[in-house]
C-alpha cells in the first residue's frame, strides 16, 4: 500500500442531522445530534448492496479514500476497500460513520450542550454499543438503506456488527465480526480501567470540563494510548520490531530513552494525545467494558444469538491476546447452536490485535471471498 | 497461613554502614551507604548455612516473622520460612537484605545526599543487578560468610540469585531461581516504560525531587502499580477472583468503580502509592531493564553461564506470562549445555507471577526438597 495511491480516491464527509431525541440504554437521552460520515461506491436502485463498516476504539468515518488537499490522508481501513478490492466499491456501496460521542465530527463530549452553550464535556452521556447501532440505523433510514448487505468492523467494531444482528436481525444480512468477543474479560476491563485512570486523574482532565479551562489532559491521554499499543501488538512482533534494541548502541542509565520501544510508545503517545478527545476515549472504553448482549438473557449467548438471521463471518488472529481466537469461537459455537451459516477464519499473522487493519493477502482473500458470495 | 501466626516469631531489622565507594555499572559511585536487613534462624560455625533471600520490584528485608509491636506484620515470604517450613530456619540462616536503592531503610533516592544535605532524589545514581549483587557480597563479608548455601529469589530477585552464580561462583553453593528471566523482552520493557512515564509525568514529580516541594507523585504511582497488578495476575485468575461481577449488581453508567476488578485495582493502588517511594520505583523498573548478563558475550547466555559453579532449581508457573516458563527455559537450557547441576520445575497454579508468592504445597515441597538436600 502507498501513502498516495488510496482506492476510492479523493473523498468528503458528509454530515446529517437527527433532531429526534435519542433514548440511550443508560437511560440517558441525546436530545439531537449531528452523525458525520463518508460513501465509497455508487448505492443500487434497489438500495441492497450497502456496507456499513463500523470503527473501533480510536477510528473514525474517515475509512477509505484521501481528502482532495491532502493526499496522504488515508482512511483507516483504505487497503480493504476500493475497486477490486474485498470491499469492491464497484460493487457496493460503503459507509463510514463517527459514532456518536466521537470526537471527528459527530456530536460528542466536544460538542456545545444546547442546554449550557458550553462543551457537554462530561456531561455526554455514556453510550453502549446499543445506542451506537440505533444512531447508525437513523442514518440508514436517512440513506434509504432498508437492509445492509454486510455490516463490518474489527474490535469494537465488531461488536457493532454482532449488535446489529441481535437488534435489528432484518436489517442486516451478512455480519463480518473481525477480531472481537462476545465481552469484555475482567482483564480487558482492567486495562480500559487503568487507561481511564490516567486520564480521570490528570490535574488537566478537570472534572471533564477542561475545554473551558483552555487545556487537554494529555499527559493521562498519552498514558492511555501507550498502554493500549502494548495491548494491540503481540508479544513476537513487539520481540521482532524492537527487540531489546538500543537507541544509542549503549545504555544512558537514565530515564531518557534507551530501547527503541520506548521511543515508539512515546512517538504514539504523543500524537494521539495530540488529536484525540479525551472524553470520547473514556466514553469508548466504557463502551467496550459494557459490551455483553448476553447478559439480556442470563449469559446464555446461544439465546441471544438466536434472534439473529444474518450470515456470519468471524474472522480471529493467532497472535491476538486481545481478544483471542477462544473469544471468537465462543461467538461461533453459539452461532452454530442456532443452526445459523456462519464461516470462521483463525489468521497467523504476527501483528497481534492489530493484524485486522494489516493488509494481508489470506486475511483479504477471505473477506473477498466472502463478500462475492453475497448476492445484492 | 493465619496473619497471627509467622515461622520465626518476633524479628528485628538490623543496619549495616559500608563506608568504603560501591563503583556501579552504570560508572557512578554511591560513597557510603547503609544495608538493613533481617536473619532468621541461626548462623552455624562454620558459617556454611546462609541462605540469602532476593527481592523483587517492590519488596524488602522484610522477608519472615513480625514485628513485637505490630503481629500483623508478616514478612511478604514468611509462608516459606521458619521451622519446618521449606527455609528450614532449624537448619539455615535466612538473611533478607533491603536493596541498595530500596526505600524501607537502605540508602536510596529518599536518603539525604551527603552532597548537599537535602534528600538524593532523582540524583540517586541508577542500579543495575550486579550492583546489588556486590553491595550483598559486602554484607556478606561483613556477616562472615564466604559462601552462602542457597540464594533465592522470584522474579528481579531470581535474577539477582542468578547474578550471584555469574559474578561469584565461588560464592554461592546452590541458586534458586523462580518465575525471572535471563533478560527482559521489548514487551516487559514497553510495560514498564509505561509505568515510568506514568511517574515522570506526574506533575508533583517534579524532576524526582518531589521531597523538597513537600508533595509525591501518587498519581503516577497509583497507575505504575495497577498495571503491574495486571501483568502480576494471570487472565484466567482474574476471571475467576472477578470475572465481570458488578459493585452494585448493575451499571451505573459513570466513572465510579462498576466492576470488582476496578475496585480492586484503585485499591492496590491507593495503598502501594500511600507508602513506595516513586525514585525507587523507577529505578527498580530499570535494573529489570537493564539485566541482560550474556549481553557481556554477545548475546550467548551458554557462555555467560559457563562461569557459574553453582547448582540450580529453576521454577516457573504456567500462568505466568509476565515471564512464562519459556523464559525459565532458556536458563535452563544454557545451563544444561554447561553440564551444570539443574533441576527444572513448572508448577501448575492460577496465580500468574505471583505464583511465586503463593503457599501452594507442591510448590513449596520442590523447594523443601531441593534445600533438604543442600549440604552443610
Amino acid at each position: 500500500m502507498t501513502k498516495e495511491k488510496s482506492g476510492v480516491g479523493p473523498v468528503v464527509a458528509q454530515r446529517a442531522h437527527f433532531a429526534a431525541p435519542l433514548k440511550l440504554r443508560s437511560g440517558g437521552v441525546v436530545p439531537a445530534y449531528d452523525l458525520v460520515f463518508e460513501t465509497y461506491g455508487t448505492l443500487n436502485a434497489a438500495k441492497s448492496n450497502a456496507i456499513l463498516v463500523c470503527h473501533a476504539l480510536s477510528g473514525n468515518h474517515h475509512v477509505a479514500g484521501h481528502y482532495a488537499d491532502d493526499p496522504g490522508s488515508l482512511g483507516w481501513w483504505d487497503n480493504i476497500i476500493g475497486p477490486g478490492r474485498p470491499l469492491d466499491t464497484d460493487r457496493f456501496f460503503v459507509v463510514g460513520v463517527n459514532n456518536l460521542g466521537g470526537c471527528h465530527g459527530s456530536t460528542g463530549p466536544s460538542s456545545i450542550n444546547p442546554a449550557t452553550g458550553k462543551p457537554w464535556g462530561a456531561d455526554f452521556p455514556l453510550m453502549a454499543v446499543i445506542d451506537w447501532v440505533q444512531a447508525q440505523a437513523r442514518l440508514a433510514d436517512r440513506l434509504g438503506i432498508d437492509a445492509w448487505a454486510a455490516v463490518i468492523g474489527g474490535s469494537l467494531g465488531g461488536m457493532q456488527a454482532l449488535r446489529w444482528t441481535i437488534t435489528y436481525p432484518e436489517r442486516i444480512r451478512h455480519a463480518l465480526v473481525i477480531a472481537a468477543a462476545p465481552k469484555l474479560t475482567a482483564e480487558n476491563i482492567a486495562f480500559n480501567e487503568v487507561a481511564r485512570q490516567a486520564i480521570l486523574t490528570d490535574p488537566e482532565f478537570h472534572g471533564g470540563h477542561f475545554y473551558e479551562h483552555g487545556v487537554k489532559p494529555v499527559r493521562g491521554l498519552r498514558l492511555a494510548r501507550m498502554l493500549g499499543h502494548i495491548t494491540y501488538l503481540s508479544d513476537d512482533q513487539m520481540a521482532e520490531k524492537f527487540g531489546r534494541r538500543l537507541r544509542h548502541g549503549k545504555f544512558s542509565y537514565d530515564y531518557d530513552v534507551e530501547f527503541e520501544v520506548e521511543s515508539y510508545l512515546r512517538y504514539q503517545g504523543d500524537k494521539f494525545a495530540g488529536y484525540f478527545d479525551a472524553n470520547t476515549y473514556l466514553l469508548m472504553t466504557k463502551a467496550l467494558d459494557y459490551f455483553d448482549p448476553a447478559r439480556e438473557d442470563d449469559g446464555d449467548l446461544t439465546a441471544t444469538l438466536a434472534r439473529t438471521k444474518a450470515g456470519f463471518l468471524v474472522v480471529s488472529f493467532t497472535t491476538d491476546w486481545r481478544f483471542s481466537p477462544a473469544r471468537s469461537k465462543e461467538i461461533v459455537h453459539a452461532l452454530l447452536a442456532n443452526g445459523r451459516d456462519v464461516s470462521y477464519a483463525e489468521i497467523d499473522l504476527n501483528s497481534g490485535h492489530d493484524s485486522f487493519l494489516m493488509a494481508d493477502p489470506q486475511y483479504h482473500a477471505i473477506i473477498d471471498a466472502y463478500l462475492k458470495n453475497v448476492t445484492l
